[in-house]
């Protein structure tokens, strides 16, 4: 499978699903993992390497608070990691947006919006349709899609 | 080529030439261009849709202050767009950060630290490396070699 | 009509609701369209396009997150835009508020309080009565009743 | 003439000068005065009242840290207000900015970005070219020579 | 009576009110309106006089959002201000607390926490009991019997 | 004295010494010291009963980073405590501000701008003022003049 | 007892009993005190001196709001002060967070997350385990459970 | 070696300085090495084995930006791990210290002040000292010199 869904706490879920919907909607298998960063580093690293031989080619990891998950794997790893930073606390998300994001040379990660696990995977989706003509298609399927139906909207607004 | 930088204003030149360096020093080809998502909204569709063509592959889009240009690039194709935001005003960035992050579905930006042009480069670079194995090589090999060199580094500190 | 208000989800619209019922009280036409900056920007375009041909004098854009909306519409035409920020995740707005105030020039947004489509639509107001002496002495009896009414108030207060 | 610039401090000069520049590129005239919202408020008022007998069109209205001075005109007139937060202290100009653009209703205030004196004048431009012909064919004539400046500026990047 | 309770929205109350529990179990007479700083300008600073000549001591002006009416109240008048700021939109109080504290010189705010109406009274009465013998006795009794109430608490904790 | 100047570091001097320089434009007495709230506790103690027992009306608490010395000495003593928070660090004084005007209730601190000392001073002179009829003179007197300074100064603009 | 919890108001508890659970589980006795920083600083001072004198070596201490409670205590003492900053306002807690981090040299608090009571603990049993060979056997084993059973979730996650 | 400081980056060495200068004034020796999270997480885990080993009681750990590395640590180790984050971009340091002090549960990092490698250190020997009386003593003896110098100070303000 392509896609590995990592993500640090089980509570975590509810933004997660909304990645695996999105690959389910376009046919993109995935693993599904909880591992956290601090109190399993080393299985980390051995989930890390596994994937990186299973061929592995996008890997979406999900934490909230100092979220370190995804800036630990991406230096584990050439594989590109995307981070969710996850609404974990009560600082509104700004904590694992911080975390994620301000990554030092040379170890990126690719951050989305605060609790966007769906665009987390249409941008996973994006990467691996550079490879797959398939997925591409449908890709652009989708987009027509969307369009179609955001057009077809104005007409039904009533304030 | 595989790459396209693209940027909002001249003055956002430091930031992108980080990225231009590690291209460089990977061996990646790119195009760059200074192109306003709010004053040339047209020129910018028209060289998205040539970019398209061209089969770029990897888009980097760094912009400042309400910096849309990544969003906007992001919305008018399906490569993947790699947005840096830009320490451009009085708000440390934050301003371009959160305009570029909080994107909604399904148009993901993948959004890495401010004023980080190295690393938007680093991640299009691994980008490309799923499909070019001597790419991969040479990000292994650069890799390693950082590692080394952090190695070596301890012996050197004194406070 | 003079005014139209373009929002970019649908659950924004409790908060244009309360710009349409300012234009009610003040009786001021407008339209209203959900039209989304990033899934369907060739839409916006001509939709703004029309707008201009129709003689559309002020356009109220609401949005939240990385609010495009208004700024891409106010770089398609020199209507005067005004922005709405909405409160549409967990950073309060702020998200929203500083992708909409902080475009770059020459491409200015006129932008009013996090979920304030009832200023929104008294600026509005405000500018279409430059032109518009009814209006204008329709929002003069408004402002006074509303200070008679507040002058009246004081008595009523206990703590 | 049309246009009043009024002002908080005469430390907000260089912000303010950047609105004058532009009236002067696109001929439009403006009255320029520093008049402080808490130190002469029965001035402040005076001048509103003249503002208003002489048919001004749109005020800009610059201020720093507690930024009372676009809102508290807002209240003293239906004439539209445009808001420039300006950068005064140690906190990057937020406290201007939010000073200005949380307006309670009814009483709007527009507000550009943080010491964007430019974006208030083209946004005052075009307001004022509602009823001005002239106005809007010089608005156009502008934004087309920033377009074609826009279109031949790709060629010269190098990074 | 020494001290005036001004505050700009009757959603404002539930805080405000706060401060009317410190004044009646301290003693202290006040006044309480509801004044908006921006709706009615004229009336507030009628009130203000009324106040000065009334020989009111200190004035408590609550607020929300762009919070203007404490530093308004403080441009008109000698008379000490103390700002409330208070919670009212999505931004936690940031905007009221930034209105009214950082208003510029010589015309200061005594400003209090986010929604802290009781240390608002308290402030009140300590400025007070500067001139009232028999108040300065009270709040020295309150405070004795706060630390004796403190210095019982600790035996009943359980965690 | 009646007015009393505390500050934690030496170098706040820069913030204090304009506190300072309104005391002495408007003949108020003041004592200064540089005492620490976490360094010496007990001699901010002994201070505050000293200032208690000679009468002084006023204390000025100046701090930076986790400003609580103006909190500390409000919990020592009734004499009211007017705060001022100093940019001391790389969060622009947001730290000594949040520090400060935060305090539980019934502790008040009465807390004016970042780095605004001159107007901690003439919030402490306004209190004085409700006892000494001479310094409301000389505050009138000051207040006409800010006016008639600030009348003249219109003519002189040029932007 | 080696450990101290001390909090600053009773509506602290649901936090406080966080850190008190995590020392029942490793075995660890506490004492637990309500004890306000700003209304009863002569007991706070003497509990520390108490406190010294029966040999505590770690004080937990948590507060909210302006949170002064961890930085006093630090500077009364030089016992290790943990702080556990709380969300109890409007700002979630970012302005407990800065009051305790924010110390001045060299009178440190060792802050751990926002409401995190349970950190605060771990952290206190990390440092008595210096000098505990039993509780560093109990806390290995802590931490090796803790792997084993997240070793053993990835199983089970479904989205 | 009791004490061990490691940092992300060289560029870091001048606030990890002030904490070496606080070891040498209390004469407690210590390791430094340039250490970094996410370019070689195996010589990490090695160093903090080594260290382990060697009997080392507190580790300092510096970083900037998405500070990982104390949070890594402490995942590795039960030695108390204290984080200093480093202002080293454009948000003054306000993602170092979110990305350190909102550890999950069970792992604690000790955080003090943005900057403040001083406050790290004396940290570090309050901990130290609860096994070592000659360090306790130290600290004695140099907080009393410290008050003697502030007892000292007032003597000499001059505003």
């Amino acid at each position: 499978m392509k896609v590995a869904i990592i993500f640090g706490s089980p509570s975590d879920t509810p933004v997660m699903k909304k990645a695996a919907q999105v690959f389910r909607e376009l046919d993109v298998e995935y693993t599904a993992q909880v591992l956290s960063a601090h109190r399993t580093p080393e299985l980390l690293q051995e989930t890390v390497k596994k994937l990186e031989r299973c061929g592995t080619e996008v890997i979406l990891a999900g934490a909230g608070l100092a979220a370190h998950l995804p800036g630990l794997i991406a230096g584990l790893t050439l594989i590109p990691v995307i981070g969710v930073p996850i609404n974990a606390g009560s600082l509104g998300g700004m904590d694992a947006l911080l975390s994620m994001v301000q990554m030092p040379r040379p170890i990126p990660v690719a951050v989305v919006g605060v609790d966007n696990g769906a665009n987390a995977a249409y941008l996973a989706c994006q990467i691996l349709a550079l490879k797959d003509p398939l997925l591409q298609e449908r890709l652009v399927a989708f987009r027509a899609a969307i369009k179609a139906h955001c057009a077809r909207h104005p007409e039904k607004v009533e304030l």
